[in-house]
């Protein structure tokens, strides 16, 4: 049996960041691969691959939740591909897939390490969004929380691939919802497109009072806050939550270049929750892997009914990756940041 | 009917403080009061009468979980006392009763609002204690972190009213039991009388990271974390909490000097809520009061059988009342602070 050559390119992770990640901490590495396969393997091509905040957080040294990402190989990263050669009877030439093979054109899986995507159901970039892991973050988190229509629910990051999700689901749930996002562009898509009930601009404000202000004057007290960056604008809001208020914390974009291993300094504020009977609530999307068939059945027909906006942000070229996953941190993107390569 | 004069004396709260509370912030009423009752009334003489952390969290003008404590009236709190003249059918003259009748040596009240009390079952101090206020709140904060035995239990304010008897309820649970409280007088406490598994005398350390180290040492992480005191103390804590830990706030007695209204800055720490897919909840006594009867039912029979050791300091004197509850923020007593008025 003859082999082809395939030319594929990886991003190395070479070296941690102390700050901000440049293109000095990836190497971007070329190669030839074969394209012979042993016994149920299958060689995935990827098409789009995906930039998310927790990668950020793996880079740290310290204070993440596992070991960190080792020095030295391909950075992880969820990817949607199609198999285009197969020794694995459950898998085609052509079939699309979902794989966690990383910032790689090529690699080689076993069978059963890809999830099979059915194109004509959903469009197959929703299984890194919507249906994939941000919208199980979105999902799952908001559901820990127990919505009740009437209650008031508070999103922060809520133009961004998880926050977009959780304002529809909680809208869905009954509840009035509010959004904090960065920019006039943002609070517009939120407010015209998602339609939610407010729109906070934080970079309209300089001083946390009066981000907090303005959150009162808005929501009229907070039952439920989904937080996604952490920080000062989560330091605005909890003197604001109501009686029995439940925080869930998906992320804390704001602290990911550094501040994890030296955090910074903020307001101690964990008084708010005795008087509040409060509680707060970390979240990893991992956790509920195992119950993501609850969600597909509620929140698939939905996609396609196309009752959901899912938007998305993609960025063209394989090269891009590193920038990709930077733009997260300056919030430059509306919806799900993907690499179409 | 004749009518006698009772030399009553009360403690007016009459100033906001805004960081320790002294003599000013009171003063010492004394007054005439008749002993004519309307019916259903009692007259009740205090013969104990307690102060708490929470008080002081009332006195602060904002930030406080209700309408801070009026100026111009008698300072609430509990007090455990007897009835010297009834109008009620419910109560004797001689009887034993619990109120919530304020720092003042006499009040008249209706019969409803008082709790009888049976001191040949307990001493009748306990309904400041372990059977009051002070218990509910440890066993049932306790219990909102579900203890399985076998996890590890860090209680902060250990050798206090509240802590003193979270760790007996937590070793009951089954679970390795550890305090931190300031001075070696009450490490030996917790190590002798209540034979915890460890004992941190946070007063051995000035940099947070060296007490977070010990903590560590002893612990080898945490799974329950019951907060008495907040600020650095629980900084220490928080990066050591295992998978799933459950942080109860119970109280931030160090922060109630003025740092509610004004709070400190402190190191940004929900990241690791984030990691370890932990959760904190913040609790106040006042929310178990209807099940009250689930704890007495567990409680009381310890206490009977000496099985418990709820250690009380009492202060003697109706003027040292403001100074007593100053003393709660020097840490200066272990168990319980009382006024024998």
């Amino acid at each position: 049996m003859q082999t082809t050559s395939l030319a594929n390119k990886q991003w190395i992770y070479v070296k941690r960041p102390s700050g901000r990640i440049a293109n000095e901490h990836y190497e971007l590495r070329q190669s030839e691969m074969s394209d012979d396969l042993a016994a149920n393997e299958v060689l995935f091509q990827a098409k789009y691959i995906s930039v998310d905040p927790y990668m950020r957080i793996q880079q740290h040294e310290s204070n993440t939740w596992e070991e960190p990402h080792p020095l030295g190989a391909v950075q992880r990263a969820g990817a949607v591909g199609v198999v285009v050669a197969s020794k694995s009877e459950r898998w085609q030439e052509g079939d699309w897939a979902l794989g966690y093979t990383g910032w790689q054109l090529y690699s080689k899986c076993h069978g059963g390490d890809l999830q099979k995507l059915n194109p004509d159901s959903a469009p197959v970039t929703t299984a890194l969004g919507v249906l994939g892991m941000p919208g199980r973050t979105a999902w799952f988190g908001l559901m820990e929380a127990s919505p009740k229509p009437g209650e008031t629910v508070l999103v922060s990051g809520a133009a961004g691939a998880v926050g977009s999700l959780v304002v529809q689901f909680a809208k869905r749930a009954g509840c009035r919802v509010f959004g904090i996002a960065g920019g006039a562009a943002k609070c517009d898509f939120l407010m015209k497109r998602l339609h939610l009930d407010g729109a906070i601009d934080y970079r309209a404000f300089s001083k946390t009072e009066d981000l907090s202000e303005e959150i009162q004057r808005q929501t009229k007290g907070v039952d439920v806050y989904f937080d996604n960056v952490g920080g000062w604008i989560t330091d605005a809001v909890i003197p604001r939550i109501k009686k029995h208020a439940r925080i869930i914390i998906c992320g804390a974009i704001s602290q990911y270049d550094g501040g994890l291993d030296r955090p910074e300094q903020g307001p101690r504020f964990l008084h708010h929750l005795l008087y509040q009977r409060a509680t707060i609530q970390g979240i990893l999307a991992r956790d509920y892997n195992h119950r993501m068939d609850e969600m597909t059945a509620i929140v698939a027909p939905w996609v396609s009914n196309k009752e959901i906006v899912f938007e998305e942000a993609i960025v063209e070229g394989f090269e891009k990756l590193p920038d990709a996953l930077n733009s997260l941190f300056d919030g430059k993107h509306t919806g799900k940041v993907l690499v179409r390569v």
